[in-house]
């Protein structure tokens, strides 16, 4: 039997009662057609804000197979108690009202576009006229960053990544420096200049020291890298000097993004004592467009990484919040007909789980806003295809990376683009993030 | 001959006439009266967002003498060429629209402020229906953030701080890193919790490692420290990717704050390996509420300066763009009347220039927005009276601070209130920036 004509949900439907199955479970479909292998099936729903060619507003969108939902259009029908009184966050040019509402704003939403979206609801499905309006093809419209980042912050919570660079920059005995395992180690990024994924980046310019018995020297950066990242939004307001407790926390993270953290090595290397990199990760910050809820990654939980020695009280949580996001780079660059994947990594190898990373950043009483944007930091896996960085890949330089086609890197060059995918396989279908991309530049003079 | 009832304006005025001084270099009189000792004569004109009890409408105003001139009531006399189409900014809610249109609008605005605050100009001191709506008490108004602060971005640029910190914690002969000679050695903070003056500062939790030998704990921070800093909020918006020049960088810097770096210095000794401060700055950082511009720092210029060895072109310049403001800090504390002056400092002492801060900061292509603040970091002067933290006052602990009373501090303890000052002392009036305080309160439990 083939179904070339129904989508992945259309066939997840007929199995239930071909199997037997308890529908409830399982049957979730939608009258928009989706592919087997989209990352927008039913069960994701990811928000993003968009506009179009003859409407350069910019307003909030739901993915679902190659379409967009404009909430503007079917605001209205977020008619359930706790959404009926705040229906103007969906008129909204960013996200940052409605994850400012809180979890039971955000599940309900999730339940009414479910609805709304489904095969068994009228309301959109058989109202021609709104269909039209309100259904957009995704490659039709321009996406944008999906909120107005307040402020912008980047761990470095993967334990292979930490200790490769560890590795690389001192030994193995003192790899990971005594803080990191009591911790989850993050600085304060440059919120300015995260860019929604397309937006080209430009090689920057900066200080660099290639010989340390001379002076340092200033022009373009010579080891322009990526950072195989993702990030999470947070939710509703905190107020200065009231740290949020490990209970609470999960009301404050919103949904997920991929994120690449341009970084340029050699600039970090000569600036980075003793206050932290700064220019050499402020070149731009590239995140994908589509914010996937922590509902809809829900099915994806496993066990959190184990952490020895135990971490203080404050950052302890019993249930498990790390996610199986399978995660992917990929480089197109001149001379490839076909972009080449050069690493596999997953969310998995996560260390220090996001909870506690909130947890630790508001334990100063540091105050959050919707919208804040908090990376992950590099996730590498734990074998040599599996490395989130070209430092990491290529080994400080000591190594290449085959692109195939007898074309190799070490470095990023002006010209290649690098693509982040990721992903949750689900039965039968997926939850994914789309994609992030950013092709490299010039540097411009100064 | 006294001149009790007169401003010092009024009496700056008549001097000219008297000892025939060219009246349009020095005869700048208000119909506002203006006390000597004022740190807003007619010379300053500071901008600030305020509210008031029976309008909480946050609004722009500008400080003369005691009032507030409250701008979106004389909004319509801004009409010279340049700010006539943009008079909307006046009525915004934060600084941010009219620091984004340049230094030709900045310019114009002052000049219009000057005229109709003048005592020869009757539009606004014979309309006394606009004057009662327009002119408000100082004591009788809330001030506000002055900005909506997009990036945060503090500095490390006084040589006496950067040096007495790697005194400390290195030795004399390795006291600077490498770097700092060469560059303006800055990190990412954190904007959201950035605060205007007089806002209690809740004592921060966190990590600290006190015994080496053991593993760290969790607590209230035991060395809580001030930074007597001061910052400018950036002007037009840049776009990533392009630098900023040495020849264009005066446009972008709108004018100056003082600001309080909090610091928790036992949390970041424990955290900030190898990415720089965290949890140890977000606790809280403190501005006051006037913006002083750089028009009227102008008569407070001084050589910059010497920088050995010379920086890398992209940061030379040769005029000068260094000013003498006058620092100092008091303490409140249980036990005594009065505030205790315990350091006086002056911005003089940087030894990177605000231009080459902000040149450096976009040289990686990195951009700016309106309202975006850079701190200086410490001002350290060259004795110990001058010193700009208690870190330094007390050198590591090793001895106390006076206040008076037999009353002594290390660092500081619940209840400390901690008072900036800062002024510019002109021919017999002063360009200052009025005060920067918060209050220490206890940690609150996690």
């Amino acid at each position: 039997m083939t179904l070339p004509a129904l989508s992945i949900s259309y066939v997840r439907c007929i199995i239930p009662f071909r199997f037997k199955i308890l529908p409830t479970l399982v049957c979730k479909m939608s009258f928009v057609s989706v592919a087997p292998d989209s990352d927008f099936p039913i069960q994701n729903l990811p928000y993003g804000v968009f506009s179009t060619a003859d409407n350069p507003k910019p307003r909030l969108g739901v993915a679902i197979g190659d379409s967009v939902l404009d909430l503007t259009e079917v605001k209205h029908l977020f008619d359930g108690p706790v959404l009926r009184g705040s229906q103007h966050v969906f008129e909204q040019s960013t996200l940052n009202g409605f994850m400012g509402l809180g979890r039971a704003a955000w599940s309900e939403a999730r339940q009414t576009l479910q609805k709304i979206l489904s095969d068994s609801e009228p309301c959109l499905k058989d109202n021609a006229e709104l269909r039209l309006r309100a259904l957009l093809p995704q490659n039709q419209v321009k996406m944008l960053l999906p909120a107005a980042i307040g402020d912008y912050t980047d761990f470095y919570s993967s334990k292979n990544h930490a200790y490769n660079v560890g590795c690389m920059f001192r030994d193995p005995k003192t790899a990971l420096n005594p803080n990191w395992v009591h911790l989850p180690v993050g600085y304060h990024g440059r919120a300015s200049s995260v860019v929604v994924s397309g937006t080209p980046i430009c090689r920057p310019n900066g200080q660099t020291s290639p010989d340390e018995t001379k002076p340092p020297v200033f022009g373009p950066c010579r080891l322009l890298d990526f950072e195989l990242e993702t990030a999470f939004f947070t939710g509703p307001s905190t107020t200065l000097g009231y740290p949020i407790s490990m209970e609470e926390v999960e009301d404050h993270i919103f949904g997920m993004v991929l994120m690449n953290d341009w970084s340029a090595r050699d600039i970090q290397k000569w600036e980075y004592v003793p206050l932290g990199p700064f220019l050499a990760k402020n070149l731009g910050t590239t995140i994908s467009p589509w914010v996937v809820t922590m509902d809809a990654l829900k099915p994806f939980k496993v066990p959190n990484m184990k952490q020895d020695p135990e971490p203080l009280p404050y950052l302890q949580h019993k249930d498990d919040y790390n996610f199986d996001i399978k995660l992917d780079v990929s480089l197109m660059v001149d001379g490839l007909t076909k972009p080449s994947v050069i690493t596999r990594s997953n969310f998995k190898y996560m260390y220090w789980s996001m909870k506690q990373q909130l947890v630790h950043h508001t334990s100063s009483g540091c105050n959050i806003k919707p919208g804040d944007l908090m990376g992950s930091g590099t996730i590498s896996g734990e074998t040599d295809d599996s490395l989130g960085s070209l430092l990491e890949l290529c080994w400080k330089g000591t190594r290449t990376v085959e692109l195939g086609n007898g074309i190799t890197r070490k470095f990023l060059q002006d010209g290649d683009e690098v693509i982040f995918h990721g992903y949750c396989e689900g039965n039968g279908y997926r939850v994914g993030f789309g994609t992030c991309s950013g092709k490299v530049l010039p540097a411009h003079q100064l």
